[in-house]
């Protein structure tokens, strides 16, 4: 992975710490979202084994550092810089939520214990990966929610911010509740269940639509699904009927859901295939998979596209990585930033999860009983090496589920809840930040 | 490039066309916008040149081949099929309007014609590549058209759906007009100019504010930019200016930005430093500059991060691709589908752009002449190889600043305007469409 994918303003401060002396100072970055979306309740955590296959192969090649020396924001510096990026090799200790887990505000999902020259590229990778593919899950998450035991399958790719995106989508996806995606590739490198049968240009390539369906379910079998709307759905459901078993089920992609869905389902069980499925798309997203749940249609499947590979009521989220604190000299200094309503509070943080409510605490309190808290930041690398393998996205979607399911009820609506879930400082952590606030205040600024 | 990089039901309609020996019947699809998104009058297209990269490097390697097999929905397909996808290189014509274009709803951005089996499995991978950058090109020029001479640094990498994502949204708003990015690596890859000095942690990581700009000053010297926001904006400006000459200016990351402005412009020009700039940041977009610019606020230069790198009062683009004719056993058919609100047009097409409006053809037009408009779809790639050499980001962005001067101010503005610019169909297409329709609405559906 190139170093270089990173904002400039990183590696000029990393030719500053160099200059300074200060780049091996050991610094503590902390990475959570300021504010949670639109609509949400919680979020979902995940893009962590991206963050550490990033962290474990993060290099700079001599052509990539000899760009870097030809910018003028590198006039100055001296040549033992450039070298020292030619050494890179991250060797800082990485903690983190695991995947699927969910949280709140400021609670740091991945804390980064590194020399400040480190911690410091790193920052714009990380965001990147934990904002989006937490992003995802969440959304995904929330759709599932209203599809009930119905599953929702990933189909975004080709909506998604670029095809690489497409791939993590489809993981997130899978670790926030989709029981697969249509993302082959994803399914390879994570082995994530795939799904896919055909579109309208299958239906369009044979001189007769009959002729497309008795090839489709010829080739298919019982993972025959027809997609019945490229002319008119109804004759398409009755040409379907009309071909029985061995299928699936059918796929409706256009009109009224509701409507046709209930249509369609007649035609299907009038020819005695009361077993076949309808499975729905068509722009799809949670609000409109309630008003089809709430209309009782008769839908066994969803699949999910552009607004869930886009998470487009929320397509971003306010993720920040924060230095909290710095040793330096022999000391320890804890640092904040005190920007009109984007103050951020020193000093590394462990989160409690009890079982109604979390406490963000220092990590230095956990030299204390927490009774039946759960600490949930832990330990994922250590000077620069994996710790132990990190659980797998099949792992990280058990996790999900299993949290949403002890979530309350109004944080898990599509809505937002009148009371946000209760997230509680802890009396140290509130005196740090106090003590350090006031401090920055009176003299260190000048 | 991973042939899998696809939706599944790509490979599995290749499968079916190769088991009904359709495989090799040249098809014709279009990739074009069904609509435009909200608030927007134009598109912009990008993405071509990840096209083209994908197109020649598309393969499967025996593990993919592999993985594919070991697949319920491949159970029944011949070893032949496999041994198709080992061999499996893209040798058919691209045909494309040209990266900076502004481009209108129903008009093909890219034409494949290719062996059916050749052009359906791209067409995922050529969605999310022209649809995300074409989308981020637009979003760019919105923000660009508003700043006027002020220029506008894409910032948002970190915000974007993926590090992947975050240097292809840098590329395509480099076209839409930005006049650079902070994505180092979309700087080294396309030539893109960088920007970038500091940020709070730089200020923070300091026992001082004082000793944090004296040492950034000595690294950048004329480029250095305060971002004076950290603790109090207006003791940061204050600082700035007493540390005088070399910089650029100062930026602003937080507060109320119309004022902030205002203030330290007075700081600065107090201290005799005129020249010294002042740049703005903190979650911007069209909207908030064109307030700043209404209220006349000193701002020279804008970073646009979030909003910029996810489109996001638009994070998604109805771009779809589809078939719209295919040789078969010795003829052509034109092929169209009618789904409800979703239905498409057949043949292969050209657009011709006049001084005040488009005219969407069919290619078979081009024999005709089209007096003083420019046919827009041009060759790029011919049995899969390039025909000449591409245009670079550079003169995309040259041809995207040249072809906007030439719209209609209505067209420019942030909101929909009144009237649609006008786009017309030629008399042989909707002929052409109406026989298709007819044709499909009475017999070939059964």
């Amino acid at each position: 992975m190139t170093g270089l994918l990173t904002d400039l303003y990183q590696l000029t401060m990393a030719a500053g710490y160099f200059e300074a002396g200060k780049h091996e100072d050991r610094a503590v970055f902390e990475l959570f979202f300021r504010r949670l979306p639109a609509n949400r309740n919680y979020v979902i955590a995940a893009g962590l084994q991206q963050v550490v296959d990033y962290l474990a192969n993060l290099r700079f090649r001599p052509e990539e550092v000899e760009y870097l020396r030809s910018l003028a924001q590198f006039r100055s510096v001296q040549d033992a810089f450039f070298e020292e990026l030619l050494r890179f090799c991250f060797r800082g200790d990485l903690y983190a939520i695991a995947e699927g887990t969910p949280v709140f505000a400021e609670e740091p999902l991945l804390t980064v214990r590194a020399p400040l020259l480190q911690a410091q590229i790193v920052e714009t990778y990380l965001l990147a990966t934990v904002g989006f593919q937490s992003l995802i899950a969440t959304k995904a998450a929330r759709i599932c929610e209203v599809a009930g035991k119905r599953g929702v399958v990933e189909f975004g790719t080709r909506r998604a911010h670029s095809p690489q995106a497409g791939v993590l989508a489809a993981r997130a996806a899978y670790i926030g509740g989709c029981i697969g995606t249509s993302n082959t590739e994803a399914g390879y490198r994570y082995g994530i269940p795939v799904f896919g049968t055909a579109a309208h240009s299958w239906v369009q390539s044979f001189a007769s639509e009959r002729e497309s369906y008795e090839r489709l379910q010829r080739l298919l079998g019982p993972e025959t699904i027809y997609l019945i709307d490229t002319y008119d759905t109804i004759a398409g459901a009755q040409l379907a009927a009309s071909l029985g078993k061995p299928l699936w089920g059918v796929r409706l992609d256009s009109g009224n859901l509701v409507e046709l869905s209930r249509e369609v389902r007649r035609i299907l069980d009038d020819a005695g295939l009361r077993e076949a499925k309808i499975m729905a798309t068509s722009d799809l997203n949670e609000y409109k998979i309630l008003e089809f749940m709430a209309a009782g249609a008769p839908l066994d499947g969803f699949g999910v596209g552009t607004d869930l590979a886009t998470s487009a009521d929320a397509p971003a989220i306010g993720a920040v990585y924060k230095l909290v604190e710095l040793e330096e000299n022999g000391g320890r200094r804890y640092t904040a930033k005190l920007s009109e309503g984007k103050h951020t509070r020193p000093g590394m943080k462990q989160v409690f999860r009890y079982a109604d409510h979390d406490e963000i605490a220092r990590a230095a309190e956990c030299g204390t009983d927490p009774g039946n808290a759960v600490p949930l930041i832990r330990p994922v690398m250590v000077g620069g090496e994996l710790v132990e393998p990190l659980p797998d996205v099949h792992a990280a979607r058990q996790n999900a589920r299993e949290s949403l399911d002890r979530l309350p009820i109004a944080c898990r609506s599509l809505f937002e809840a009148e009371q946000e879930y209760p997230v509680e400082y802890s009396p140290e952590l509130k005196r740090l930040s106090e003590g350090v606030l006031a401090e920055l205040n009176t003299e260190a600024q000048r």
